[in-house]
């Protein structure tokens, strides 16, 4: 990457002091992250660095005259999500898998009671090489603040705030759709979904994908409850589709392990599955084929996603300068008996 | 930290560089993880490292002219296990907690296919201030190479390769005696166990503290299976305890989530739990009250832990000298129903 960068140099520190109005060693202190600089000062200079497209995490790299030879993996949940839902699991499997042999270091950041700063200085401060960003929420600024100071970044899952940032998706959308077309052709109804967050393309892309399966059937996209990717929140939504339409016949769920939490509802209040609802999940995780009833689902290969995530990123370390932009993975169904 | 430090200066660069016999630039080189060196160089240079005490992390520091607010959360497992056991969602909740509002960033690692030396040198590189390092296997060498740098450490369970440097751990041993003096205060009069590794303390104290209490009423420690902390290790040992003796009368299991694999096991047998057979888990986990029935265990304060380990590396962070060496916690019996 070095080589591929020396072609075309960027900024360089005496401008960043010189457009912030401040001292050369006042920009390596704010780029240091250390604590004993005035606001003031530190606004200025990454007012300059934003401005100039300076990267501080080269001019780290050059100043320590190596590598880190590590890289990250950020996950924008708290760290009790991440380690309850298989779908990180298998990410991380992907990643670690790509990196085998490589003499990479792996390092995972999750949320932590600290604001986005300190995590933006650690990743810009030479410390890693490049980040893996999986899990955004709404439109956190984070993958373009750290795009915008030269970090090699790479986005798992379309991030919302947009800009020219690579991110690697899965096909949520036609996945969505294609459970939709199948729950019409078993002649199914009335046909409700529990959807992911609002604030995350995931959950907007596969709840689109809902309403154009019933759309291009004319049927009510009524029924919508949105839910957080838990099965505690699956088993409310459902809860909640009950209430308003205690006749439904069909429930396409945007995650598994939400789907979970939806089986035990219905379960308990005597519908059969699939004969009263027909239940349709979506990444087809290790709680699909273990589910009672074994659930129909969209299979999203997750471990791909991890691999594909990691070799966009190390391909741009290595300073291959042909790389798509972003990259989207197929999904497919897999029928088994609730659906 | 870097006050505490300077009160007692360690060896210099140029000293390890000539104890080596090679340039400070090499050394300089060797420190960075760059590949570019000989084998034979970087072997000197360690070996000098470790015979002079000297601390590459303090040095980089200094050079780089600040710290960086960060510490490492090493977890020697892969990936795949550490995401489904919720003990480490307890100690990495406790770790957060004690983190909070500090701007200290954690950086997770976990077992990759890569060398031990990736992970030293990265740990060693100046890219964090401190590492807690938990799940060690065996006499795994890692915290003894960490604290013969000088990068203050902190281990999580008692290290089995000794030395002195410092731990906290959960008094596994008076634990799994209580949970003995239980079973035969309750008139068991067979006692089995499935106990943890064999190459980690906390499956021996456990194991030590099982064998103290049958041996204090003269009864018989044969009958022992070791197994890995997982559901599947847990069902394949309680299958062979049974083979070996279908008449026992109780179970002291090492972990929870393994006690979920035994009462599968005993259920699916035909044992009436406990009427047949009483079964005592260690945790106290999430999995330990939801269980079918609700499984009589040895609480460890997981959260606690993690608190404690980041409290304890903290506080030599900021210069603290007269820190107690390592620090046990208590662990206390939580009867329900399965003993």
């Amino acid at each position: 990457m070095t080589e591929g960068r020396s072609r075309r140099p960027g900024p360089r520190i005496e401008e960043v002091a010189r457009v912030a109005g401040v001292s050369k060693s006042t920009v390596s202190r704010v780029i240091n992250g250390e604590k004993y600089v005035s606001e003031r000062s530190r606004q200025a200079v990454h007012r300059a660095i934003a401005m100039l497209g300076y990267s501080p995490n080269h001019a780290a790299r050059t100043l320590a005259g190596s590598r880190a030879n590590a890289i990250a993996l950020v996950i924008s949940e708290l760290g009790s999500r991440v380690l309850a839902d298989p779908f990180f699991a298998g990410v991380l499997r992907g990643v670690h898998a790509e990196l085998a042999g490589r003499h990479v270091q792996l390092l995972m950041m999750m949320n932590q009671p600290l604001d986005g700063e300190d995590q933006v200085s650690y990743l810009t401060g030479g410390h890693v090489d490049g980040a893996l960003v999986v899990s955004l929420h709404g439109e956190d600024p984070l993958p373009r603040t750290l795009h915008e100071t030269g970090l090699p970044i790479v986005v798992g899952g379309r991030p919302l705030a947009g800009g020219a940032v690579p991110f690697v998706d899965s096909d949520n959308f036609n996945g969505a759709l294609q459970a939709v077309r199948l729950l019409v052709s078993l002649g199914r109804q009335k046909i409700a979904t529990i959807a992911g967050p609002h604030d995350m393309a995931v959950g907007m892309d596969r709840l689109s994908g809902w309403r154009c399966g019933l759309a291009e059937h004319g049927m009510s996209v009524a029924l919508v409850v949105h839910s957080d990717f838990t099965p505690e929140s699956g088993a409310l939504a459902m809860e909640e589709l009950l209430r308003r339409a205690p006749d439904l016949d069909a429930v396409f769920v945007a995650a598994d392990i939400m789907a979970l939490g939806a089986l035990r509802v219905l379960q308990a209040r005597g519908y059969r599955i699939p004969d009263d609802v027909a239940v349709v999940g979506f990444d087809d995780s290790v709680l699909a084929s273990t589910a009672v009833p074994p659930l129909t689902t969209v299979r999203q290969d997750v471990e791909q996603f991890g691999r594909t995530l990691t070799w966009r990123l190390l391909a741009e370390l290595a300073g291959d300068e042909k790389l798509p932009q972003s990259i989207l993975l197929p999904t497919s169904l897999v029928r088994r008996t609730s659906a």
